[in-house]
């Protein structure tokens, strides 16, 4: 379950304060070139240290195992971890008999019958992504000419995101946001109906990251609003451009050519600095707690390059299928 | 592509005027009582005929083909089909060169280089869910004891529905429609880290619907204008229970044990009556088109049996997986 | 489990006595001619009547539920089936008490709690093989140019397959034999390491048919005898024609292009006319069974069709996940 | 395509030369105790440096990356490497334009277009299959009880394996063998019919394992030549005891409680210093070519702990599979 894809699978393992964590991608051509730094410029976007995000400073160096020999992929799977070096474990012990309001504590505890590594909330910290930073950048090279771009449009409910921010930040309270992702220049023809629409696959793939808590396509929500007359997007040239794109670029959960657009909605990050009332499992009383340690303000910041990443593993895993079943497209 | 699922496996097949429609579900435990009359409520609530839907009217009873016998599954796979009976297909046949905007004509003839059945919409037919809807009646029987219910809660923008529908009509226009999915007395510690989180899963199985452009859990895309002090959820007992369910019952990826919620947007049909200006893919000029034949006004209105059976079947695959990984749970 | 396949996946269900036997096949790109006709030499092939064969008679004549119009794919699933018309259902009651040796009886009671089919084997029978030879009609398809030929080689022990049926049709006893199936022509580079390998695939597929025991390639058993300078097969020219073949086709898991060569066991009927002193698991006492009804003397002969079948369903599923990785080869 | 399982999924990586292999293990349930001496004596057994094996000799020892804590599983996937130390990669260089016979030079040069690393044989060495062993002593550890042995039963088509073994090396030559692989106190009803019989799962894995070109189960390839009433198994308790095993253990896909019994045919070493004329493909001509190096004189010698590994694998997958389906069996 630790694995998504067809052809083009990407497996994240590790714990955020273990000792490694990494990525396996199975299913990649040979003969692409790779390079230790061109990871390096999207992992940086994804680093904690900018406003507002916390001050854990890692170095998330990729360390390649297996499948790349003299910058180039062999075929084999590619394996590329990373150590955790800064760790402070004491930072998370309390959680055991106060899960934190928010996040895995309480439902990893049962889940996993008490066995999880939870320290950093373990494999559900928001630190797993970091595979999914590197498998995007193998994914990109594999459907080259295609501009994947995300940003977070929106936070703490405010298109002013640098006020947003401050407010929060002086509150000592946390706020979520809304990322906008827009692949342009996108191939023709992607998604596999009925279950692996593009929708669907890009949605599974967004939902294991944490805090997402809502996706749509195209005007989504609002064209639950919409008459059909205003909704449709005529086509206006026989490559199948459209007038509008109310769509978001897929019809029928395939790509249609135009631009693929979506947004998501990322929650404020759980580990607030205002103070909490909530139950102490251990004494079955409720009890005031403050999470402390290093935390985002906003989580929403650092994850544009996380959709970007997943968007590309999304791509290239529906373009082998669709190679595969119906051959090279014109 | 046309399969759900790790250990209770959906299939659906079909096109909307082809022999039949039907669906294949594997891993479906032995033992379970299965009745043809089962099915007929969950059927019927599908089915056209309401108020604001076709009047196509299809008997579509379920025929039986193998995996239950004396009204009890006898733990091979289940396939159940029903006939496609009342195909008037020559209202189909101007959209050829015309590709109707909204619907998967033009994607549907690149995807399959032309030879996709498109007669009411081939297996991009809405007609298709039929068989999600017979999956889902197998998995509640699964999962005895969870309620699950799906209501329209607006319609073209508005809570009053009705009155959403009838100015519609007057304007030979369509509407959307938002549907929320309740999950009362769900089972704890659902869905697989990292990949299988339950949000991935629902989300993967809902955008497979025609016509799904969004879908948020709980407070989703409220949550990312709001405070972490005020989305997260307080336990205020040692079962888990929350004060408030900003998380719609999912933590981590995992089922907290309280109410499930999410919420999908439905675009408004795309086949609306209203004139539209689009391009002749056979001439190279901008036509008018007026899709003529029998449609839904609104088709979020037939969805939410749907959206309960997808939601039952996801249930149903991640409760065998949970049960195989962990063993049974107290 | 009732899958087999990544890209190209054929999926089989129904019940021996059940209403029907059929198979789903997905991922058939489309455009493919499929007429009825072309199902009908080798399902008559496969079927009852032959020397040495039961006297069942069963039309077996496909029926088209759905993945082609006018003759050609369409590129949503195929789902073709059969009626099962010929049902003498009382000759299998004894087996509920008295498992036969040999047979699926006792672990499909076990397996399922009781509840299984098992009126002429139910899913446990040879019937279900149809759906094979169905698909396997479809893979030589994707795949042509390809010449896949299977043989009977010898039966009970004896290269005289005439002689050793009619002793022991004599003895109203039953004989196994050994099938040989050669793939001229095959694609070079088809097989996907680690765990997809040639003969992987294969050996999945081939032990899914009842009454497989063994299988080999090439050399097989025999190299184990021998010594590497003997075994290995030097290449020849520099399209790696090899002067020998005892690798059957097959270095590393991936074709080499030469014949591709492997050998099945098929296990004598388990129906046999001979009377048996086995366990009577409702009295706990041994008893004397001898099982009635129509059987094959010898299941091998009719399995040829089936191998081809299974190896056609293996080479189009591995070529179109080849294409899809890689791209097209010249 | 390197992965093998449904719940309990193996992955394995790495090239022979490249920085590591190792493997991932998904689906392993949380609270087992696994400490890094677990290993060390499958390990040791799957090692070089005995008699009739090569003279490398590498450490090995596993380096735990992620998924255990303290001793435990977590819950979350265990990765688990080993580093390349003992590099000799100048042996290697000849074999890109004289492919080795026996070997997966050619196929993996046109696979792989020529990108692939071959140094030491890369991912298509055998040392790949330390994974195996690693992911063998996990396996076992799901199910405890159960008694997986695997022995060399001939060499060289000799029982007097020592003997066999001094002759091939006063030759300079190589020589395969025969592996039996015996399960004792196996749990009953594992396989799922139709294509994952418990024949298909541990066919499927075995033949992953370079070298292996048969499998037979129970009597096998001998069963074909038996008679129907010598080679059915009578029952002779209602546990469902038999009082001869041809079936190896296995009714219709599904192990029946007694013994499971397979065998394996592993090819002579395709390194053998006997010289062989091959064709170089730089120059279009025959050639000589003695391989140095170091090598084995029968890897066959190695193999019992790697097939008990798989063994154990698929028997975990199974298991897990099983009781995910049927729930827990008394």
């Amino acid at each position: 379950m630790n694995s998504f894809g067809t052809l083009f699978r990407v497996s994240v393992f590790g714990e955020s304060h273990g000792p490694s964590i990494g990525v396996v991608i199975d299913g990649c051509p040979p003969g692409i070139t790779v390079r230790p730094e061109d990871f390096l410029n999207d992992l940086k976007r994804r680093q904690s240290g900018s406003r507002g995000t916390t001050a854990r400073h890692e170095p998330d160096l990729p360390e390649i195992l297996s499948g790349i020999r003299e910058g180039t992929t062999t075929g084999s799977p590619l394996t590329i971890i990373t150590r955790n070096s800064d760790k402070r474990s004491s930072d998370y012990d309390l959680f055991k008999s106060i899960p934190r309001p928010g996040h895995a504590d309480f439902t990893a505890g049962v889940k996993y019958s008490g066995f999880a590594d939870l320290r950093g909330s373990g494999h559900f910290s928001g630190r797993i992504t970091w595979g999914l930073v590197v498998a995007g950048v193998i994914g990109r090279k594999i459907c080259p000419g295609i501009d994947i771009v995300a940003k977070l449009i929106s936070a703490g409910g405010s298109e002013d995101i640098e006020n947003a921010l401050n407010k929060a930040m002086e509150d000592n309270d946390t706020i979520g946001g809304i990322i906008e992702c827009t692949v342009k220049n996108p191939p023709l023809a992607l998604g596999e109906p009925f279950f692996y629409s593009f929708e669907s696959a890009v949605s599974h793939i967004v939902f294991s990251i944490p805090a997402i808590k809502g996706i749509e396509f195209g005007s989504g929500f609002a064209s639950a609003a919409m008459r059909g007359s205003r909704n449709n997007d005529p086509f206006v040239d026989t490559r199948g451009r459209t007038a509008s794109n109310n769509a978001g670029g897929i019809n029928g959960g395939i790509t249609n050519g135009n631009d693929i657009i979506f947004r998501v909605a990322v929650k404020p990050t759980s580990s607030t600095g205002v103070e909490q009332t909530t139950m102490n499992f251990s004494t079955g009383k409720m009890e005031k707690l403050q999470v402390k340690g290093r935390h985002d303000t906003c989580i929403a910041l650092r994850m544009p390059v996380i959709i970007e990443a997943v968007t590309a593993i999304t791509i290239a895993d529906l373009s082998l299928i669709d190679r595969g079943i119906y051959g090279i497209r014109e």
